[in-house]
Order: C-alpha cells, then sequence, then structure tokens
C-alpha cells in the first residue's frame, strides 16, 4: 500500500521527526540544516544570521489571547530569540481562501503589526496567494525570519555546552496554549479564564542573556509541548534528565481540562514559554531576572542534566514514583499552530 | 455586504496591488517594506542582506518541465537574484494535506534539493504543517530566501537609477510557464511539446552583473507576466515605457493556446524570464552575456524608458498601431504559481 502522509506526521512528535530525517534532512542534506535548531545559524561577517520559517495554520484562527496573526509573529520572534539572536525583521506569506472576510484579514494584519512593535522586529517583505474556495481553511500564514546572532551566542541552539549538573528552567506555566485552543474549538465553559500564553519572549530573553554568558541551551515549548523540548534534547546530547512533576508549573484550569479530555500537560503547546538550560551557579540570577518580567513570574526549576540514564527522560511524579517521559507517536491535537 | 477577498487579490494585478496597500503596507508600515521591491533590502554591515518570501500553490502540483517544489526553489533564488543579491540560504516551509503520498512529497523533496544545488544555495531551515484532509490542496510550499547584497546593487529593485533612454530587455520567450499549467490543468495536446521555462536565473544575472555596472533594474516576470512588471515600473518610476510587441519573443505554440482561450501572452506567467533595464550604452555587450547562457539565448531589446506618457506603458502592435497596456483587474489564472 502506497505511504502517505499522517496527522501526525506534523505532530512534532516521532513521526514528525521521521519525515524531517528520511525525507526533508536526507535530500537537502547540508551542515546547517542537519543541526536541526529552531533558526539555522548563517555564517556572517562580525556577527551571524539566524534564519528560521514556520507556516500557521492554526483552527480556529480566533482564539482566546490571540489570534493566527499574533501567533505568526510571536512563533517566529520566539524561534530566532531562543538561538540567542536578537529578532530583527520578518517576512508574512498570505495564503488566503477565495471569499475570506477582509475585515478579519485586516484584524490579523493589524495584530500582526502590533506584536512586531512590541517585539521590536519589522516586517519587510511579503506574498499573498488566493486559493478557489474550499482549497485551504480559511487563512494560513508563513512568517520567516532574520536575526543577528552574536558569536558567543552560536552554542545555544544546539545545547554543546550543556554538562551534567546543568539545571533545566521552565519560564511559566505549561499547556496554556493547547487548552486555549482546545476549548475554544470545543466551545467549553471551562475555557472562561483560560487564554493562549501567546507572547513574544525576545526581550525577556535578551535580558537573561545580559546578565548570564551561561545559558547552555534554549528552546521554546511550542508542539509536542516541554516533553517534547526534554526529548530531543536528550537524546541529541546524549545525556539524561530527570524531571521533577511537583515543580512543573499547571495552572489548574489546564489541568482539569486535561484531565476531562485525556491528554498530559507536559505535551500540550505552549506559545510563550522557554525551556533554559542553565549553569548551576547561574540558576539564581536568572531566575531572579526571569521573575521581574511579566511573562517569566512563574518560572522555575524542573529539573537537571544527569550523566545517568544518558538520552532518556525520567520524571520524578507527584505521588512519589518515577516514569519515562517519550516522544509522542501520533498527533494529539492536530493544527495547534 | 461584507467585503471578502476575491481570486482577484491573488494575481499580482490591480487587485493585488490595492490589497498589499491598503492592508499589508498601512498596517505593517516601514520604510523597508514600502519599497515593495520583490526583495527586502537589510541593512548589514559590509554588505546588505536581501531576504524574500513566496508560497507557492500552483495547481497542478506536477506539470511540464517542473513541479511546486521546482518552482518553489527557483522562484525565490530568482527574486533575490533581481535585486542584486547572490542567493545563499533558502527554508522550506510545507502544508501537506493528510493522505498526500509519501513518494509524491520525496520527487518533490528531491527535486528540490536538485535544483538548490544547481542553483548554488543552501535550504537550511523548514518547517511541516499537516492539516486534515480537505484543508489544503495537496500540497503548498513556502520558500523564503537570503541573499548577500553588494552596496553598489541596492538601487537594483527600487530601479532609483532609471533614466529616459535607457533599453527593456527580456531575457527569452514570454508565457511559457502560463501556457504550460494551462494546458496541464486542461490536458490539451497543443501540449505536447511545451514546457515551463521555470529555472534558476541567478547564475545567468550574476554574469551580467560582472560585466556591466549599468544595470539600472530587473525583475522576474512571474504573475502578472511582462506586462504586469512594464506596468508597475512605470507606474513607481513616473517615466513612460515603449515597447515594440515585434521584438517581444512569443512561441508560436503560446501564441496559439493563448488565441484558443483569449488570453493575452504579455499578461502569462514567466518562471525562468528576467526584465532588465540597461544603459543603451551597455545594451550590446549584456545581450551578447545573455546570449552565450542557455538560459537567455533569446534575449531581446524589447523596448524603452521615455519621458513621454509618464507612468503609462504604451504597446507599437505587430500591425502598426499603438495601444495602452494596463493591469489586469482580476484573475487569468488562479494558482499559477
Amino acid at each position: 500500500m502506497e505511504k502517505t502522509i499522517l496527522l501526525g506526521h506534523g505532530s512534532g512528535g516521532k513521526l514528525s521527526h521521521d519525515l524531517i530525517r528520511d525525507v526533508f534532512v536526507k535530500y537537502f542534506s547540508n551542515k546547517i540544516l542537519s543541526e536541526q535548531t529552531d533558526s539555522a545559524c548563517l555564517p556572517g561577517a562580525d556577527e551571524g544570521i539566524a534564519f528560521t520559517t514556520d507556516s500557521y495554520v492554526v483552527d480556529p484562527i480566533f482564539f482566546p489571547g490571540g489570534n493566527i496573526g499574533k501567533l505568526a509573529v510571536c512563533g517566529t520572534v520566539n524561534d530566532l530569540a531562543v538561538s540567542g539572536a536578537k529578532p530583527q525583521y520578518l517576512s508574512a506569506s498570505f495564503i488566503i481562501e477565495e471569499g475570506f472576510s477582509l475585515t478579519d484579514l485586516e484584524k490579523i494584519v493589524c495584530t500582526m503589526a502590533e506584536e512586531s512593535r512590541k517585539a521590536g522586529v519589522k516586517i519587510v517583505t511579503g506574498d499573498t496567494k488566493v486559493v478557489n474556495k474550499g482549497k485551504c481553511d480559511k487563512l494560513f500564514i508563513n512568517t520567516s525570519g532574520v536575526g543577528y546572532l552574536p558569536r558567543k551566542n552560536h552554542s545555544i541552539s544546539t545545547g554543546r555546552k550543556i554538562t551534567p549538573g546543568d539545571k533545566i528552567i521552565v519560564s511559566g506555566s505549561v499547556g496554556d496554549h493547547g487548552v486555549a485552543i482546545l476549548s475554544a474549538r470545543e466551545n467549553m465553559s471551562f475555557s472562561v479564564n483560560l487564554k493562549s500564553d501567546c507572547a513574544s519572549l525576545n526581550k525577556m530573553i535578551q535580558s537573561v542573556l545580559s546578565i548570564s554568558s551561561c545559558i547552555h541551551f534554549m528552546r521554546d515549548a511550542t508542539r509536542g509541548g516541554l516533553a517534547t523540548v526534554l526529548c530531543e534534547l536528550s537524546e541529541t546530547r546524549g545525556l539524561g534528565i530527570e524531571a521533577d512533576e511537583e515543580n512543573i508549573p499547571v495552572k489548574s484550569s489546564v489541568q482539569s481540562a486535561c484531565e476531562i479530555f485525556g491528554y498530559d500537560p507536559l505535551y500540550m503547546a505552549n506559545e510563550g514559554k522557554v525551556v533554559m538550560v542553565v549553569d548551576s551557579l547561574d540558576v539564581d540570577k536568572v531566575l531572579d531576572k526571569l521573575h521581574h518580567n511579566t511573562l517569566g513570574k512563574q518560572a522555575s526549576v524542573i529539573g537537571e542534566i544527569t550523566e545517568k540514564h544518558p538520552g532518556k527522560v525520567i520524571l520524578k511524579t507527584a505521588i512519589g514514583g518515577t516514569r519515562l517521559v517519550d516522544m509522542l507517536t501520533g498527533e494529539q491535537l492536530p493544527r495547534i499552530c
């Protein structure tokens, strides 16, 4: 039988990794791509250039805490920021379904402009395609981004400097975006106070980088959630991770929603949370800096890097046991971003 | 009644321009974007950086002379090249319909890799989204691109140095891509020998830039065709253009197909043709250089820049009359690229 694309190929989990390895990296093979970082680090004269791309197909396009346009700006800004780059310029490319409301388009574009200003980036180039009614679902947006990447930050996106003993910080509660989208889709009443955490993290991240030179790794925990970031990290670095469930901030509304639907908050998408691996000596001042930012008030140390069980993520559960955290094999929630 | 997006908003013609001006440029307003060049020129240290993006939604995804992947690489390489930049790095972002054939995806990715090698660029970052069956049409690809832009070429994409008396060159026959797609869509027998002209022009363009410093403007004549490039140029520079229909190369198969369907080859899309505005003193050596390249064998001088009728394009027709060439108001052929 012919192999076809499954929803799971877009999940950010196991199937996505297989597809990237077996198709994209295989054919496009080059050293920069094969690092598989959120942004590509391009060699430049004095500084390097970071370059990233993301297409957004989130459904619904308007949701509590944002819309597809805000997501498209924040997501790409964050991909640059977690690479240690200073986001500078974005592109914006729209695929629009014939018959889409111009008022809605204008609202979305307006949000993108506002979020770009907040993040201090400029949208400098773009493209518009329109497809016949029924040939796409309302609106898809691609944003690509370019940022300046100081030489000293080149190792952040690969995590090459990570060593056992380093602490893992998450900048706030996990799962908010995933549950916000879920609730918008299902029209759930539990959603009253729950918003997507969708936010540009670059200014908070820059403030941390300005006070510590021991940030060994950063990644925003988007599709696939915190669990996927930890799994990818332990696998690529060949080191173990021990995380402590009790220290992972999860809002009670997120927890309840996940219980109802049978989801695990650790795998739910975030759009305004960064995972940092920090030299243990710098942990306190990094936490302090994060706590001074509205977006990092709940930042917590959730675990550490170990030499034990290389390539594996072990979670100490709240009830005192331990469990192995693994990559998702299928798609938990399609079109989350 | 609520205003909605029409297919014509994606045509590259009048409605596209209105949408860009009234929505995108309005909100994203900044100096770099408002130049509305094919690639944004970013200020850099020694050289500048050119940055561009395009989403590809061509239907069918396989057509004589190429496929959506080849188009996505060539199109973005060409947008950088016509800005006077040396294309370096591409991103590739895929929106895939659930159930799409993995074999077809691999074929397309393979073509992208091959075309990237030919063009001398690297695909360094990417993204994959999968949407449920029926929520997009098979496969959409976004490629964004980054290139080095020598300071001396900064004025090429805006055409700031254009002066009356400059000659207009087109690098080969027009309308091939548009008619190839049309014929693939309609299963027409006239198409037997007709292929899309889809090709990366950067090496040919670099060879021309290396022998002349009097290339005052370049643009690839894609969606909207040669006519749209000329209309945009005369409008933005406030100068007149006189073109000579007899000198515009059109293949007889393209001419016949256009006659059958009632299309004008001047408005048909190309994916391997560049329009250049050149100081008249350099025209002969530029033509000579183009003729030495397989992609430029049929390069011809098709007209010149005048002080007369500023902002207007006048075509001397083959039968000896003249006609005003205007921007398309609707969509001639949706999903051509």
